[in-house]
């Protein structure tokens, strides 16, 4: 084969232009005929008991099709893991933004007009914002019926007493007696915010419902068959009557896995018999569409002399807001994370996740880890200083070694916990000389990719060309690398190689795209198509051909013999009417432990406590670089969320109502906000995912936070430890240590 | 199992309310951000050359995006059997409808108000609208370079000369010496019209092109795979960049085969960078969407004084148009079945088709068997009145036998011959006292479908439902019956069971939808597919009972094991995350034929000429009824077709304009001009289509003409050779017996 590796190659994503010119088509982008517009009247009360609700005069406005409240709803409640909500509220309301009633008509303004009409009667209960508070004794309860739940979506039950919502507690060794023992005992506490996912398309579907009953959504979703089975549950239709269309996606980062404006699309479409399409508002993104869990995270550490770290106790409280969706999730994924990716032989790791009167929270690109990893290397960075050593050493010392078990339960060939730090800190320049007021600061986080079941399927196409086909919805370029995999398994390149993302009814089932599982799955899958398909390819070659199937050859466009190359049939000739597929469902392979290190260098503005980035570096393990150029917008991309989590991103939430729910105030980093961002491809192929190729969606955004944290505390010598890093904070920080 | 079967159940189709609702989605339905109106400017001559065209006017009108021309067009050559026409006129026009220019706008009214000033000069041309006088010697020639013609999308090569643009000869035995030892010898000459197919829903497509040149294509189209290839010929790009997205079907009948309006769009679109939709208005489904071939066939027998006939002489004429499209296949199924199904040992069949400057013609239901089926049976009839004989009884006396080798190829087990005709016959009284003026007649006529390899997906779903997966686009039901095979196959109830028709990306391969090939076909895939899930599901049954495959059952809803029917896992949990896939790409079957006979009785006014339908019985080898609704609502719909052929409808054309482009004076037979049509199921399983089932839809429509026009004769003693059997010809045919 002279065909040069389609792996590695820089290639631009296939729809790159398509995205940055608007002209791709998204689910807002539909206009059926006789589509309805539908909105949704929320809660404008923290905690409410619903008395009654007259829609008489919303149906009175023109235009209106359709009215509808909870009584109306399906009386299945659903939830991401437990069933803790109903698509729109039953008997009472929970947080400012809790969905009440919804209206379907000819346009918005009538829409709007018959929201403004609705008149509910509510009798406010005493609310809860804080986790602290709300599991104090006598706190207001906002699920008085937990215990009864159900499972939810993904299938879990409920854990958990009063506003306590979930709960994870591990222990390993012998923590008491390690502590004891212990030369030093360290103990730091840390906040994180609400943070948004911010993608720029918001939630949108368009539903419509057949004269049979059968449902078909058009959605901007990370996750088709998730949200299938969702419809399916609430509406209970069995999966032939529920087909999810996923359009483009405009950036998901983990909140468009949950069906938010899909099940009340449908409900208004069956209830009207015609399509309808729900695009959320800016502001109801900001108000009820599962931003990151705020959290409060205890570490506690105990180290010997020489620097080696003993002990570890991790007691955290995440706040989940009103319903739980993955709230138990993040608390299992602090507890999971809390030694890091550190040797720490005895450890008390417990977290809780807490029901608040808040807009519920969930999943946001590597959910738990970033939080974790704040308050770890905070914590770390802080014991060095303490025991007077170099950071960048007190980590070597203690990092995983190969060998190990990391977290996700692999057990390490190799450690790239030097590699990766020792990278990092060197692109910044670690341990030399600094002018005032900079600082350097170290951070590394991981991330467990899981393993999945998945299906692929590759056709040869008449003409000699292939096209892979999945039910994974394209999220961060996965659909190039597809092509690429499949591209390298044929032989051929990469250009000859369509990807197209099939809906629910026409995939093979695919795991919804997020925790950077969609390569190191999906992609095994497609690879292993490829590989199916060439069989195909050389079995039918050598038939044509009369030989057998071990003296025949493809180099990509004909199959040959080998001892006569001017034998052949070319490809096109075989794959005739569809002639030959290749078609596989793997079982899902191990999880892989996935590290990032990142350093970043601050200069910290005494006179105004103003944090400018002047460079950040970051390292990561991506088992094999398939498109570095896609790993290294990947990896800018992540540290982009990390610095808005380090310094300009938090949702304000007071009494309940979110403050700042549009972009002018919640401020997601500018252009002019981001340093140069250095990304530091380290392979170290993986056993099982394709070519080698691990996951690299979330890890970027784990350490940057903490990297900046250790920067600026290396700058001017103040520790923040409550996210966001704002100049109020730091300001404040150093009028306390000066006076 | 205690299901019942899947099979032979009367469902409705699942499409049924949607599509007589209107509320199904047709391409005409799409709005996509930005889309532009398509419209074609087309010739107003019958033939001539293009001297200039003038589109600065057009270009002038507000709200014009792009107004093209044939050197806009690809320099290539293009059609469905051989390329003799282009996306839009490059030097001449051939008949009044070709296309010239075409024009995207904002909106209709300014794409029209364009249309109207572009200025075309031409040099008109002589032209020559009859085929008989078309190939005289010094008739002006539509194609000078006719012989230079490449391959058309199904890769024909041109063979003819002057204007006749295709030829079949074919001579079994010894026919000229047959003739010499015949008793007797008898010739007539009989015409059949234009017919146009009719269907409610217009060519309509949406063209949308990417930034990386991907072309998407969503349209009414019943062969997708080869509208894909047809627009990857004409824009000359590989298969990856081209993707035809089928909609809902609003009735085809062999016109939904070529690209009509998707290549227009796309050219549209790629000159605008937006989306571009076409749709036909229904004048120019009249003038330019290839309606059924008009045809002039003298057939002469050889007939012993016992009525068996011992030779056969068929030359035809059929009329083209200005371009061939399928007209060499028409050509070659006249001549081809020049026989009909009865067994005459010695034939001299001979075809031609011949371009006129006239719409070009195209596929319709059973394309060439209702022209030479009126021709053979009128023929028939006329013969056994000649002889004395019982015209059933000739029939019978000279109909296949088992043994025979049918149209097509396909050696008979068992004939149907004799069993069609004598159910038609007897339904209507065959041999009965009848009153004056009313008259019985009967016909018989064939149809061979063919073989064609497809591939097919069923899919369990997590929940122990089932999708099945096709590339057929769903033109009469097909997909309910997809959805019984793989019930049946799988043993459960067919409501478990959904059918979605992918896209050209997603979709293994399928025959275009036509030919009555689906069923037998794709159907055939189907159950090899669902066949190959339930073996899945009994492996992975087995595997977790932890038994041999051999030990376990599956019921519909689990894997037992058959010693101990408490130990058993339920499909669902076998299925769960898309485990469970069967999938299988055919081998063509070989062809199979049907015959279908019908028997007419109507009434004749002798006064005004006028037929009144009484009764039709529509005797049919249908393999096996997969759904005996279905296959009634094809045989009386294609009965319904044979009605107009036989009465109402009629394309006129007069110096090349089409005078008639209307519904208001184009007759489709209506709710008033049907009689009880009869449909008479026999079964008669294939050895290769999925349970016995055999293909319906074209051969319903075949024998209908030639029935009516028999009882027309037998009602009142005049013969119309002439279709469509009008009042105004009844009465002439009187007169002229009368005096």
């Amino acid at each position: 084969m002279n065909q040069p590796s389609a792996i590695g190659q820089r290639l631009t994503r296939v729809d790159a232009i398509e995205k940055v010119t608007g002209r791709a088509l998204y689910a807002g982008d539909l206009r059926l005929p006789g589509m309805l517009v539908g909105r949704i009247l929320r809660s404008d009360r923290p905690h409410a008991r619903i008395v009654s609700i007259d829609t008489s005069e919303a149906e009175r406005v023109p235009g209106v099709k359709a009215v509808v409240t909870g009584k109306d709803a399906p009386d299945v409640a659903y939830g991401l893991v437990i069933a803790d909500q109903f698509l729109l509220a039953k008997d009472k309301v929970r947080y400012v933004g809790d969905p009440v009633a919804a209206v379907a008509a000819t346009d918005s303004f009538a829409a709007d007009e018959a929201l403004r009409r609705i008149k509910v009667t509510y009798e406010d209960l005493p609310a809860v914002f804080d986790p602290m508070e709300a599991i104090k004794p006598g706190a207001p309860i906002l699920h008085e019926n937990f215990k009864s739940y159900g499972q939810g979506l993904f299938g879990g039950l409920p854990s958990g007493e009063g506003n306590i919502c979930g709960k994870t507690e591990k222990v390993v060794g012998d923590p008491a007696k390690a502590f004891a023992e212990a030369d030093f005992v360290f103990e730091d506490t840390f906040t994180t915010q609400i943070q948004h996912q911010c993608y720029m398309e918001p939630h949108s579907s368009v539903a419509k419902v057949d004269a049979d009953g059968k449902v078909t959504v058009w959605t901007s979703t990370q996750a088709m068959f998730f949200v299938r089975n969702g419809l399916a549950k609430i509406f209970s239709l069995p999966l032939t009557k529920v087909k999810v269309v996923p359009m483009t996606l405009g950036g998901g980062f983990g909140a468009k896995w949950f069906p938010f404006t899909e099940p009340v699309a449908v409900l208004l479409a069956q209830k009207t018999g015609r399509p309808v399409q729900v695009v959320f508002s800016r502001q109801e993104e900001f108000t009820s569409a599962s931003p990151r869990h705020a959290t409060s995270i205890r570490i506690k550490s105990g180290v010997m002399k020489d620097g080696t770290i003993v002990a570890r106790e991790v007691s955290a409280v995440v706040d989940a807001g009103a319903y739980l969706d993955c709230g138990g999730g993040i608390a299992g994924g602090i507890a999971g994370g809390g030694c890091g990716p550190y040797r720490i032989p005895n450890a008390k790791l417990e977290a809780i996740a807490v029901y608040t009167n808040k807009t519920f929270m969930g999943a946001h690109r590597a959910p738990a880890q970033p939080q974790i990893c704040f308050a770890i290397e905070s914590h770390t960075d802080i014991t060095a200083r303490k025991l007077g050593l170099d950071p960048l050493e007190f980590r070597l010392k203690n990092g995983l070694q190969a060998g190990d078990v990391g977290y996700g339960g692999e057990k390490l060939k190799r450690s790239m916990f030097p590699v990766l730090l020792k990278k990092a800190a060197k692109e910044i320049g670690w341990g030399k000389k600094k002018p005032p007021n900079v600082g350097r600061g170290i951070a590394i986080g991981q991330w467990p990719v899981g393993g999945a079941s998945s299906g692929a399927i590759v056709k040869a196409n008449d003409d000699g060309t292939f096209v892979v086909i999945t039910g994974a919805v394209d999220m961060a370029g996965t659909n190039t690398g597809f092509a690429q995999i499949a591209a390298e398994a044929l032989g051929v390149a990469a250009e000859r190689v369509s990807v197209t993302t099939a809906d629910s009814d026409t995939a093979l089932h695919a795991p919804g795209s997020g925790g950077s599982i969609v390569t190191y799955n999906v992609g095994k899958a497609v690879r292993e198509a490829a590989e199916d398909l060439l069989k195909k390819i050389i079995t039918a070659g050598a038939k044509k051909l009369e030989a057998k199937r071990r003296d025949v050859g493809f180099d990509g466009k004909e199959v040959f013999l080998k001892a006569d190359c001017e034998k052949k049939i070319p490809l096109a000739a075989l794959a005739r009417t569809g002639q030959l597929v290749g078609q596989v469902v793997t079982q899902a392979p191990p999880p892989q432990l996935v590290l990032a290190a990142q350093a970043a260098e601050v200069e910290v503005d005494p006179e105004t406590g103003k944090v400018t980035l002047l460079k950040i570096a970051a390292a990561q393990d991506v088992g094999r670089a398939l498109n570095p150029m896609a790993v290294e917008g990947q990896i800018q991309g992540g540290v982009s969320h990390g610095i808005g989590m380090a310094l300009t991103e938090e949702m304000v939430v007071k009494d309940g109502r979110v403050k700042n729910p549009t972009f002018t105030d919640y401020h997601v980093p500018t252009a002019c906000d981001h340093p140069p961002i250095v990304p530091i491809i380290v392979e170290n192929k993986s056993a099982f995912g394709p070519f080698g190729a691990k996951g690299i969606g979330e890890p970027p955004c784990v350490p940057t936070a903490a990297a900046i944290a250790n920067a600026v505390c290396d700058a001017i010598g103040v520790r923040i430890s409550d996210l966001p890093v704002t100049p109020e904070k730091v300001l404040r920080a150093l009028r306390a240590k000066h006076g």
